[in-house]
């Protein structure tokens, strides 16, 4: 299988970024992580996107808070699909990273996720190695009958305690 | 190749979905096009979301506008790849729209482009069937390239008009 | 008296919920409580929503957060009178599920209350029933002047303090 | 059937609040429209809804932009169920009148409908009548079928033109 | 001299009132509080407004938070001028409450404040009172050129710290 | 009569400022108007604001659009109120306009109406005027009788027209 | 003199950006105009950059809307002073470039003028290269001198025409 | 070389702006630090501008929160650049600095850094002094490349921790 990159602009975002992390490793995703500024290290951020493909990646995550350059910073050096993940810093609360990270100009697509929303993140390139893996997919689908199990399980709780 | 499904929420986002159509074309990426609306056939929605794998589809691409939950809706019912492109429609610029795609809970990502970004939607599922097909890849790259010399063009008139 | 149904998308909203369910049994209005996700449970939702009338509900109270789509999808489902209560979650503090529960499409209306605004969602269902129930209505004019005596108990200190 | 009442801030509200006394005719639900407002005619504004239910009134729909304290003065002054309508005028989209008519205090509940929304608000009046009237949630479930129907012939007409 | 009638449309508005409390009584402005709330209280508010300047009073100020109708509907009621505090409560930060205050319709002006601005408010109130009273006009520059010291100090201070 | 100055920043203002113009020209106001930019003559604005109270003003009216500077650099050389008019002009619809004019810190007040709310602000000057004069006091009762009795009259052809 | 350099990410924004190219012509500074994007040209950017002190340049302005990642990815490959002009372009207005250009991390400033501030990039570079030219510092006091004779002048007209 | 001017608007700055010292003084550029209120002190915030040139300055830097004027009125009276750190103070977080701060008239430009950016804008403005001198150039391509040597050796500990 592909390889899913998840790169952060700093190492502080690593918190967020830990959620992406742990779900591509249930999901026994092949992984590598690292830190890459589109600002401080300009060069080997677009040297690490230029070669991703002929690495053997077939997904880039990148997160970033602020003037969030780097999903697109990346994205312009690959066609690889890059997901973009705003990074909640600074007074902005991440509303300056998501319109930084999604609002690309034609040509160079970045699939933005929610406001520090890793899980997700890693659930896309999931979703997007499953289209030509079948034993992907079904853990995919496995995983979504698991979450709506726990849902109901709650609800039935909630009924217990308040429609006797 | 897989195909492309793109679902609009109204007839009234078509002018801005053809440019996803239009890319998708150029890039002869089998595609369907459907109006599906998230309020108004929730049913509908939710089958041909439910039987989209198994009908041969790879990524489905879902634009609408305001209180915009046609991608939602439909990444609830698979575990495809869902783009949403955000419509700009009504008072709020779009801004409802996008906030209403990115935003979405931990479980269900849905990969959203820029407000009205119909061609950067197509690009990406194009980018997201070309991990899995090196022609298609071959393509995108190209297509990169031509975009560049456009840039590199423009910058030659620039430079002749002002740079004497 | 037909009943109340208060649905929430994650029993992470029942802190702010239960301010509605306890205004209804003030009322003694009678009312059930659940927990269906529009994402992760859209079936079951959807589900509620379809029966909600033959099942003797009058008025259905959804509460969500974020991309908030709970109430809409509710709504897209039932032509009973839906309230919708954005919750305050995540970095935009509930203004994306402001906005996601009010910017609905003609057709299917959603009742928009203030963010967190459980106890006033109850209020409003209340006031809905009671728009063929008399003693209801008494109830709700007795408990709006209770509200202004209370103010006006207060603006008494306020004025021996300051005021002499 | 009780009667809806439809109250504008200011006749400029007129071509808006329209498309709300369409929807009321075309349901055949008796109906008052008004212009009062709780800036120029506070008294007159304060004096109707305080007889609007002895006066036979089942819902009031109130319609107002900017700082737009209309449908929040109608609801201080009666426990009938109060639909607002944030009307679009002035350099900040109707946004202000979303924010002033949505954000009401504990006690005082406000319907809240999209910026402009005045055929849902008509729509959310019929769904609170038809709570007890049998024929007018038949006639709603109608139109609801009859949407849909639009919905898909359109799809229709999409899939005949890009699915050949 | 007039007096200055503070108003707050709950009590829990009393930190940030004080303030302008503080303000009248520095500069001995006879002065009156009261709570009343546009929305549990709308005859009491009206009725003070109405007879505000028969009852001695030269200016109104008025502070609520969230859907801020109070000043507006105190200015609603009297030609006297009215300054509006929005109060910061609430996901909003005060913004609702700013523009509640501020955006009003012409004919009915509210003088507004920064949110929390509760001493700017008392001094506007006294700027009003000293353009008939040369002695409350002198108190004003006299704390004008007061406030001026304080930062020439400050100044001087850091001055010393960093400047060697 | 004290004297109203009206100061606009730049004579692009002048369309919206004539409205205050013309109201204070209806209410019999002296008045005076110029065009002074907080900074492009920053010295002849503080300096017109340093001499106001003893060249006879009352009140000063400042309208300017963008970074809205010219209230505030006006109020922090004088004593007298000063009245802010935020000026729609560029992308953020007179937004920026009004945060720079209304967020003044602790001090310095502006007294701020809304975006292009040029009437108003001469309203609020003549209600100032208004404190210490029965007869302007009793023309603006007058005015607010007469608007009034507009919106009644409104009322009346929209009841004719709609409640037969 | 050290020359400027006006990079613009698109030649859509050239209408914008000739505002500072007049500017620079009319205080005679020798100036570089490209077009080159962030996205579809990085290596090129990057590379005009790395190379633009040797080159003579002194101060590189970078224009673009959207995302605009131009003048921040132009900083983060020099040390040079880059300006930042945010150009109002798609449905945020403008405001998605700006914070897309300000926010920037500790390390590489960027420093961003008004959205579609051309003119004022331009000035902003005349002051930069004038701290070491007194030439220029004195084109650059003349030239307020003359805006602020400009304002003076038609403050005499609008006296003229109001203050009789 | 010339002097970098720091100023704040108020001394409750001090925590941010000392971000701006310390990168200074780090530079070991000459530096002078005051507080100087646009609305408290105008006049003294006018003079340092005035003779700012030549009392040896080069650049100026102003920090202020809220309805932020101070970098615009010190840009008003100077023709050096001027420097505006917008700081997070009051309920908008910064954004009402940023924008007071960011959106000044043509002619009068404010080189704006991120809200709190106060060490890029110590930055810039020694970007600006090394305009002219090739030791300080030298200097900032050296914290250049420490900074990006950080960056890399995070990388690494990242890399080594979770790339086995």
């Amino acid at each position: 299988m592909k390889k899913v990159a998840v790169i952060m602009g700093s190492d502080s975002d690593l918190e967020v970024v830990e959620k992406a992390i742990k779900v591509l490793d249930e999901l026994k995703i092949p992984k590598e992580v690292h830190v890459y500024s589109a600002h401080r290290t300009p060069e080997e951020a677009a040297e690490f996107a230029l070669t991703a493909r002929e690495n053997g990646f077939g997904v880039i995550i990148a997160a970033a808070g602020m003037a969030a350059h780097l999903a697109g910073s990346i994205a312009a050096n690959t066609t690889l699909p890059v997901i973009g993940i705003p990074i909640d810093a600074g007074p902005f609360d991440g509303i300056d990273a998501l319109v930084s990270t999604v609002q690309m100009p034609t040509g160079i697509p970045v699939a933005t996720v929610a406001i520090d929303g890793a899980a997700n993140a890693a659930l896309l390139a999931a979703e997007i190695l499953a289209v030509s893996s079948k034993s992907l997919a079904e853990k995919l689908a496995e995983r979504r009958l698991s979450d709506s199990k726990k849902v109901l399980e709650k609800n039935k709780k909630i009924e217990e305690k308040y429609n006797k």
